[in-house]
């Protein structure tokens, strides 16, 4: 597939040129979506008292927990290589490891709690596909050092006013919150003691959406053979044990309020249940004093995200936008960000449990949602106006009207190629400018100068139906005094 | 060193929680100079008619061209790992490389000339030091199909308005311009004809400003002997062609047209000569009519750059400033960015020769050179507000009062350890905030609000002697009615 391809010097390698898989090149108006979105989201964060953190791409490879690579298998699920002291780093798939690893690293001179934002790229070994890259950007930001529920609920305040600020309007979208100490507790009142059932009856709720009550009721008890016969073995509860477990998970329908009396009623009893419960009457009280309403933050029990991760709250970022995809087809994108109460994280490097919590969300995905729901983010993006380039001889004419232009804030940029008039017309086209200027030797011998207006000019073409009287009209293009130029311009960019 | 340390638990392997060497973890102060300094020169560059490109971490090894890795050495310079497929990849050492892949690639569909701005990481495996990181952000600018000297003067233009937008104003820093075809002209007409030769004459006149005039005349000869023994030698040019050269990396003291005269005597003749000499007169005529003054834009024709790279003009960015480091000792910059013409990146992947040139800074580097001439790019920053936590009773008035600072666009804060008053001051201390708010049970029920500006208490504190005066005037706090808070708070701010 990637052959060099040889010239006729038959010693020329010459490398074909292509991007490695899974690795985009963003033009500008990728980025512009994205630069909007984190200077939009980093100010919500730094008005919540979080401050930057960058830490480097790569991690050794132990600081970064369950990819310990190995030298037959360096690259299992993240991008590793042996530094030449013989240690292993990776390149960071997340920024809450590095962050674990900066905590416990720098602890002692930390102001305490840590709040911290973070955004930046994220590398994935996995297999791309489209839409589906290995690296991409994160944004996250953590509380590290305190165990209040009230930390919590200002992550999730945060996120909300992230989100809304990012372009989601209130309405576009709902945080979701659960606390894994709910179904912890109600499992333990209910006789189930091993961990492992306990993971079996989460992976059985994870997949209410996809089949419904009976669905999962089968999961949670002796199993569920599915339309293709396939059998998948169930978390092995009995009667009344999977009642409850139903009905605390169809409990979140309701305000933050009623959720947390319906789940009361099922949870009863259990340290651990009462615990949670306990919990997220705080969140939800906090919630109240930082103004966020039922809408934008409700309580969800069947909210499972990451198994063995998280180990209180947790929370999901869900787009309620109807999005579809270029050929119109509606498309769900779901959760759009999540995170959670991680308290063991730190404790891997210095045995010391660190209560911490965080939300994530990935910018490009983001960015493709709200595309999807028909919202540019960041506005459309201008090219430069263009100074049409006829004349060497007058090349210093062309970069003095560059220049003013400039000065008044209008990007604007003189032709630089060696192509004729109508290459450099569609020069300007690609480049999506508002205008392009025309100098020639009368213009400025009359101390004049001609301004096209590009967008008027595409908007017209279609109304005139011969070529000839395209040509007699002009549309959009007027011969002005020099001294009138940037007010003509900057019309035309507000029109 | 980095022997995992063994806790009591003697199966748990705890990772030493240390980051990657050559790599920084990068706080606020760093970021906020390093992000004030991308804004302001990528505003600068669109304003020209530039366009953002990214590219992704990695390319494929052979793409990278001088660094072709083989599995016995994979990193030498580079970060390089071999992809599933069996095919090298190595992360960007720069973003010049990337942007040749990215051309060739997509030439056909390009808007031509191509002009984009690109910032992000690059990574170099190097060893590390003091000062010395293996990954470090860049900024680039260039044009590529475009083999115009204007094409040059706009990037040399674009460098100067873009290093006095990142915090030099004028006067801080120069551009100094030279041509590589200014040099090889006036050897070929002196008879010298080997590669090898000119390279050696290069590396020469690269020393003038170390070793001066005198030690130029020897390498430019038959060699130097320097004073530890050593001997070099030399590029074996004879008088009248050692002289040339001499005068010619001399002729560089005036103003622009000055400096182009002077050359032109030496000069004289060779074709490669009058190209480069006509380029730099092109250059000149652009950077006038772009408003590019003598004291910001000079030709300079010692300045060598990157030996085998260049083909035509070359640039160098230097930093005027006088600079200390920490203690005080002045250090010098010296060069803070630099770039210039290579026809010959492209063609590489097509055979077919592509103009390019462009100009590339170090981001933090520049950061590090404005911060030792005592400026902090991106302002000084401030933390949060923080509100001091009494009583979990209260924890909803904290928050309300966080909720109207932040709406008021004020950082804010509520404290959320567990520690008591003093630990809180100090947390608001070291987060650099500029006031505490305390809402005692009295305060609340009074509908008042206790206000801290700790900026005048640190400064108050070194006039007041003993600390029962100190506690007795409190001074810098005051009582408010709740509803003046925001304003009071913004006044504090704004002293």
């Amino acid at each position: 597939m990637t052959d060099p391809v040889k010239t006729d010097e038959a010693q020329t390698f010459r490398p074909e040129a292509r991007a490695p898989r899974g690795f985009a090149d963003k033009r500008a108006r990728d980025l512009r979506a994205e630069r909007a979105i984190l200077e939009a989201v980093s100010k919500v964060y730094e008005r919540h008292g979080f401050e930057a953190l960058d830490t480097g791409a790569f991690e050794y490879a132990d600081a970064l927990g369950k990819f310990l690579p190995d030298s037959d298998r360096p690259n299992e699920g993240v991008f590793a290589l042996q530094d030449d002291d013989d240690q292993w780093m990776a390149l960071r798939y997340d920024l809450t490891a590095p962050l674990a690893r900066f905590a416990a690293q720098t602890w002692e001179t930390l102001p305490k709690p840590f709040r911290r934002y973070a955004y930046g790229p994220v590398w994935r070994n996995e297999k791309p596909g489209p839409g589906r890259f290995r690296e991409f950007i994160q944004c996250d930001a953590d509380t590290v050092g305190s165990a209040r529920p009230e930390a919590d609920a200002e992550i999730i305040a945060m996120a909300v006013a992230g989100l809304e600020a990012a372009g989601l309007p209130r309405g576009s979208a709902v945080l979701r919150i659960n606390n894994r100490k709910l179904l912890n507790g109600l499992l333990t009142s209910a006789g189930v003691e091993t961990g492992g059932q306990k993971l079996a009856v989460l992976r059985a709720v994870d997949k209410l959406d996809r089949l419904g009550v009976e669905g999962v009721r089968l999961l949670l008890g002796e199993g569920r053979l599915d339309e293709s016969g396939a059998f998948t073995k169930g978390a092995g509860l009995v009667g009344k044990a999977i009642d409850a477990v139903l009905d605390f998970v169809q409990a979140g329908s309701g305000g933050r309020s009623e959720t947390l009396s319906k789940i009361a009623n099922v949870i009863g009893g259990s340290a651990e249940g009462d615990e949670g419960l306990n919990e997220l009457a705080l969140i939800d009280a906090a919630l109240k004093s930082l103004g966020v309403a039922d809408d934008q933050a409700m309580f969800e029990p069947s909210i499972v995200r990451g198994l063995e991760y998280y180990t209180g709250a947790v929370f999901e970022a869900e787009l309620l936008l109807s999005t579809t995809d270029e050929k119109g087809n509606k498309v769900s994108f779901g959760s759009i960000g999540g995170g959670g109460r991680y308290d063991d994280l730190i404790a891997r490097f210095t045995g010391q449990p660190v209560p911490a919590t965080g939300f994530s969300f990935g910018v490009s995905r983001l960015a493709s949602a709200l595309r999807a729901a028909g919202r540019e983010p960041g506005g459309t993006a201008r090219g430069p106006v263009v100074i049409i380039n006829f004349d060497q001889a007058h090349m210093g004419e062309y970069f003095a009207v560059a220049a003013d232009l400039r000065n008044a804030g209008i990007p604007a940029e003189v032709y630089l190629g060696t192509s004729g008039m109508r290459p450099q017309m569609k020069y300007a086209d690609r480049r999506m400018s508002p205008a392009a200027i025309m100098l020639g030797g009368d213009e400025i011998a009359a101390g004049t100068v001609t301004i096209k207006d590009l967008d008027l000019g595409r908007e017209l073409a279609s109304g005139v139906a011969d070529n000839a009287a395209w040509k007699a009209e002009r549309p959009g293009q007027q011969t002005l005094p020099r001294g009138e130029l940037v007010a003509a311009v900057r019309k035309i960019l507000e029109g």
